[in-house]
């Protein structure tokens, strides 16, 4: 019964994108440790780009600069 | 201090019912463990259902087939 | 198919204390919104003293003074 | 690599103080831990005041009175 | 640069299965959204069956009926 | 009210170095948005290094390499 929480800037991921997502990560879990899919909750948290830092800098300055 | 995070998926929870489980979450832990409701935080995340997956589909489809 | 995380100290909480935990955040989300308890996640957490703060200082500095 | 998630009230932080938010946070992990900028992640997750509660009471409830 | 948090059950997961939890889930963020590998930070939580409910009841007591 | 936590891995951080992380992570909040002290929430997870990736590899790994 794993939960796995995927955090994402909000860049457009489409409703097929995170389709995949949720499979994919469905999938690995029962690969890799026989989990069962029916109680794998994968939830998938957009985050504003103002909101996300890296090297101490929020990613809307970083995609400015083209990064 | 307890912390509580209760993520649901978003399909029309009101202000009322949010309250009810802040309440409940606060009663809960002071009920079972004596803790200090004064500095017991509940934080609820509403998720949106393209973003929530279970047995590897989103949320959305599930609502599609009457689930 | 809520998820429910509970973040507490560890100081001794009981698997009994835990279950009631359990069962009574599954029982808060039926009540409220009418979820699904087969599909209900409650994972608790237990945090160490000396890693939780509030107001600035660590839980285990707070217990030396009898808070 | 640290991960550093800063929960807020959703009450109109800017993008400037996010920022500053993110950089203390990076700072604050490289100068106690020397942990590297160039890997450290700041997320800040802005929530509703509906969403989150403190003794038992919305933080809605609870601005309507002042507090 | 996304995150993933994986949370499982406390069962014996070995260093080789996480090594490949690790990889899979980097791997995916990469098929998918085109994240790059280098800033991918995935972090797996094993949380003690006592801690971990569902439909109400701890994982603990579900693994002695079997289930 | 805020809720900040900090994971890291853990490499021996010690009780005073955590002391630092809390009190600084405080500050930083009180600083920039006026938040409470008071009601000012910090976690530290600390999570071992083969349960921590970054570019597909676990910590583990990478400390061997001298990284």
């Amino acid at each position: 019964m794993p939960y796995v929480n995927i955090r994402i800037t909000r860049e457009g991921a489409s409703a097929e994108q995170k389709q995949r997502l949720i499979e994919g990560a469905t999938r690995l879990l029962a690969d890799v440790l026989g989990k069962n899919p029916a109680t794998t909750f994968v939830i998938i948290d957009e985050v504003e780009t103002d909101n996300w830092g890296i090297a101490g800098e929020s990613v809307t300055e970083r995609r400015k600069d083209g990064r």
